[in-house]
């Protein structure tokens, strides 16, 4: 059973005395059956808790500076119009009582803790938003990370690999801007993706026949996941390991990438999807950066002279993060130059920023 | 001083005794010098609230059915810290008690509740989002609406009127979208747009030489407002209210609207960017609804027969509205078709519908 977490703030411009507000609002909780206690705060104001039937709780804080706030939990979703009318009598009686004195009410949808299906997966840049998920469609454990497909109204089936959310299947923009949003022609080319478990990158550059597309991904379960649960994204690219003009191996990438350096392999593209916490077993990854800038510079050794390295690089607002990623292209073995792109993936919540690296 | 709200949630798999949980977590509100006072809850469990130094103030729930929820709320930014502490306390301490019977442990970036600048703004389906926004850089009251605007990081500034947000720098994709998504061409047409005041359409379209773009905006104070501070949307174009393609006038579309439609005068293209909620001055908009069949009714009467309507919706999970909206469509005084879109514009967080209507 979920908790709702009900929130009524007043902003004031000028402080207010407890005296002069709390006692006009103590009806409004009696008339609920809810028992006050008033709690000793060392000069930092009036804080009541009131408790009352079905697990009922309501704190009110009047501080000595200028901020009125009330909380409210109950447990029962029968109680949400009961808890409507309580709010609203609060925010009347508060409106008639702070007159002239208030700079905003705010008043936010409850926070629903501990439900069934999570709806709140935070942001990159860490802020809270909450989601329109209403199913969990898919978990499992595979050995190297937590896979869960929950189904969004708006985004369709979203794929989160340890409690990230790696892409929805309303993300076409996210496979386009890996891809080079149009600017690159894929017909007749060698690729290889690095992870791109979610099938995306595949399924639309098979549309551009390219002359051989190897993927890289270590995780079969991610892989069965999203062919079954995931197709508004993969289609039925999924459903072969081997097609025409590409195949799916389902590998760590380092020491593949390894093995295609020493033997002077060459791809017109590089397409690196890695999940941004790195899940390879090779002993180098001591850290994420030094993980990252092995793959990067396996991934360059690995390019034709005149070829691209496309991947992701992280939120718009990440920029101490972005920074460092671009720190690292200027330690690679080889001298690179770079682009970069933001764009709105509908599910990320947030802007996102894509790169495109060459050999100088 | 705002107050920061934690939350930190245990979702079990089976119930829990509170006897065998509370005992050990006192140990780490004492520390703190947080005082506890037990509620009475009438068989919902342990309920307990610490009240500590500075404001602090903690609430520990151990219903008996098997969700374990912790609340903290500070009022002190240097406090963050010793919070943090706090709840990795908790955290690790409930790890431990609670082995093996843990479905999910959620922590959430802490709601800031009466901060200087407001970062949430609910979407339009009620969830709760927290934006980046750091900045109020402008907010007057009109003698139509209360308009701000705000600076996010990513998103530019942000236009919003009466508290809902309309528009930010980011969102050329809005602009693209409610002129048909590059479908339609405006060179040598008669355009007339309703609303606008961001100046957004009309920069746009501008760019694509029509005969005259005639913009019906009834605040001066939006126009004034986003020529300063939405150029990122605006460009040069409101700098003046005619230019050798188009006016602009500061009136209520609905007498304008009306007097066209007497004069039997007609365009190409109407446009409809009038907030959702209306603020004409009419008599007729006894409700939204009214008032919405009304700037319909009207603009497809001044709509040239081989005309088009462009119009925004609403977020794709306002299902409801969305078909009201089409029903709305088959009551006009003359049959029209439509064709509907879904876009993702940057700094809604939700997915929105714009529509093209024509004469059949």
């Amino acid at each position: 059973m979920a908790l709702r977490h009900y929130t009524l703030d007043f902003k004031l411009s000028a402080a207010v005395d407890s005296s002069s507000t709390v006692p006009e609002l103590l009806s409004i909780f009696h008339e609920q059956q809810m028992t006050e206690t008033v709690h000793e705060t060392n000069g930092h104001g009036y804080l009541g808790t009131f408790v009352g039937k079905n697990g009922w709780l309501a704190i009110l804080r009047v501080p000595s500076h200028g901020l009125v706030t009330v909380d409210l939990q109950c447990y029962e979703e029968e109680d949400v119009a009961q808890v409507d009318n309580l709010l609203n009598a609060l925010e009347s009686k508060l409106k008639v009582i702070l007159d002239g004195n208030i700079t905003r009410i705010k008043r936010l949808p409850a926070l629903i803790r501990g439900a069934e299906v999570d709806r709140y997966w935070p942001t990159t840049d860490g802020r809270l938003v909450e989601y329109d998920m209403d199913q969990l469609v898919y978990e499992e454990d595979s050995a190297f990370q937590n896979i869960k497909i929950l189904h969004s109204q708006q985004y369709g089936n979203a794929l989160i690999l340890d409690n990230d959310l790696n892409l929805a299947e309303s993300d076409l923009a996210y496979t386009l801007a890996i891809m080079g949003s149009g600017r690159e022609n894929y017909t007749g080319k060698e690729v290889l993706i690095l992870g791109g478990g979610d099938g995306g990158i595949l399924f639309e550059m098979a549309k551009q026949k390219p002359k051989m597309v190897t993927m890289l991904d270590i995780d079969q379960k991610v892989i069965d996941a999203c062919k079954k649960y995931m197709r508004g994204t993969c289609g039925n690219i999924l459903d072969n390991l081997e097609g025409d003009c590409y195949q799916i191996l389902v590998e760590d990438c380092v020491p593949v990438l390894k093995k295609y350096v020493q033997e002077g392999k060459t791809f017109d593209y590089v397409i690196n999807d890695l999940t941004a916490i790195p899940i390879s077993m090779e002993p180098e990854e001591d850290s994420t950066w030094e993980f990252l800038r092995l793959i990067l510079d396996l991934s360059i050794k690995v390019l034709h002279p005149s070829g691209k390295y496309l991947t992701q690089g992280n939120a718009e607002n990440m920029t101490e993060s972005l920074h460092l990623y671009e720190e690292q292209l200027g330690k690679l073995s080889c001298p690179v130059g770079f682009s970069k792109e933001v764009v709105c993936v509908p599910s990320y919540m947030e802007q996102w920023v894509f790169y495109s690296v060459w050999k100088k």
